[in-house]
């Protein structure tokens, strides 16, 4: 008996989110599929985060158990050779299918180590263009906002964010019912990168937003997200945030930006548990 | 009666090509369904180029004639919010089928203007991801090479297929039988930018292709882009050239570089005839 951890990037463009459902495609069905094909067994997955519709991954963790002849350092050229394949019946002209989840990395775990339980802490990454002229090729990848956003604001704003909260009015209902929505945000960076000019009638750019924490709630990122866009657009000010939070009611705080801007990039663990022995 | 020119941007990982085929996804046929209503008559568009399955556009053309109310300056604006929602009956989880074609520009030319017969040249951009490690959130918007490219003996290629030559050798089977494979290549621009270091063997960079001609055969810039990497590679050297363009044989020249590489970038009319009353 094995215990295995994979590392995932995926393009969640084409994906009905990750949770396996009858009939739809998604990130953990597909792998699944694939690993029971090479495990020669049906291989079930522990996700560490149940990604949204049209969410992506660049650092997405997911375990499973079994007794299998693959030998694991095999298992990630094996597993991309699979995944990268057109799917069967489908139009090897349809390009947007074909190899939309990569395998990063396969390691073997303790037997006791779970991908989700086990976290201690994850980062997500929220990406936005600001520029007047949309632009279709990002257009599942990033969030676009034609109206020029005050970063500076945004900054002070996500200052106010960061820290150990109640974070119930980041909480979107449809979420489980939470014992606590008290989180600690460790760290809220954003950075700009100038984009090639075009006629739109200010300087395109790319805002990102990275967010560190040790759990987020139901769709808190992308709330944080739109929260600090109302800021960038004057709809909020940075002052408003505390009385925000205090307020613990999802209708004080901003819109939820949309799933195709955010990237689940890292999740980290204690190491000393995930290589004991 | 009036005849209207559009310049149009698609992404065209979803569309089995440009022409119209009954019962499949193509850029003509969308473009005619949304125009069919806006001027509520059956449109029938002239493209520039027929661009193949996964080939994208930042500036296709295509016209059409016909007696409507709607008066021209409004029409972009009504394409583009057709162009937009999502197709009936689709899920709107499944993000990659909304919004890929964007139109530019709209404007009403001389009754004798057509889109593809009074083009006098085109630009095309091929773009190449030149890294170990795959990049899966660009796998449908260039090609991907593993093993470092020699820029400058590409550039040197290049410098022998610029002019005026008998292509024959960059023709692949399938397309029209041309009376004539003479064309001019007016220029061919190769130019690199670097890409975020990764764990890869080297660093990671974008290599586009900008080739200006007065006309193309049929796959002509993927077959040069392939002969191109050929050279990149070591496979071919740019001494080579000459003899593969006089041998007008197919089999002398490169392989063909996929399509989702491909750009369609530009196309140049007699501005005279396109603006004479």
């Amino acid at each position: 008996m094995k215990n295995v951890l994979l590392t995932i990037e995926y393009d969640g463009t084409n994906f009905c989110g990750w949770q396996r459902q009858p009939g739809l495609r998604t990130v953990q069905g597909e792998l699944e599929r694939v690993f029971s094909i090479l495990c020669a067994q049906s291989v079930q997955l522990n996700g560490t985060s149940r990604t949204d519709a049209g969410v992506h991954a660049y650092g997405q963790r997911a375990s499973f158990r079994g007794d299998f002849g693959i030998p694991v350092d095999r298992m990630q050229m094996a597993a991309n050779h699979l995944l990268a394949a057109p799917p069967k019946g489908k139009k090897s002209s349809f390009q947007g299918l074909q190899g939309d989840i990569r395998i990063k990395n396969v390691t073997e775990v303790p037997m006791d180590f779970h991908a989700r339980f086990d976290a201690v802490g994850k980062k997500y990454i929220y990406k936005i263009q600001n520029r007047t002229i949309p632009d279709i090729f990002h257009r599942n990848y990033c969030y676009q906002i034609p109206k020029v956003l005050d970063l500076e604001s945004m900054k002070e704003a996500a200052s106010y964010m960061t820290g150990t909260h109640d974070f119930k009015c980041f909480q979107a209902a449809g979420g489980k019912e939470m014992e606590s929505t008290v989180r600690t945000i460790y760290q809220i960076r954003l950075y700009q990168r100038m984009l090639p000019e075009d006629s739109g009638e200010f300087s395109p750019s790319e805002i990102s937003i990275e967010v560190v924490g040790d759990g987020f709630l139901y769709n808190m990122v992308r709330i944080i997200t739109g929260t600090l866009v109302d800021v960038g657009t004057g709809k909020l000010s940075p002052e408003n945030i505390s009385g925000i939070l205090a307020g613990k009611n999802r209708q004080l705080a901003g819109h939820t930006a949309p799933p195709q801007g955010l990237y689940l990039a890292e999740v980290y663990y204690n190491e000393a548990k995930r290589s004991q022995r």
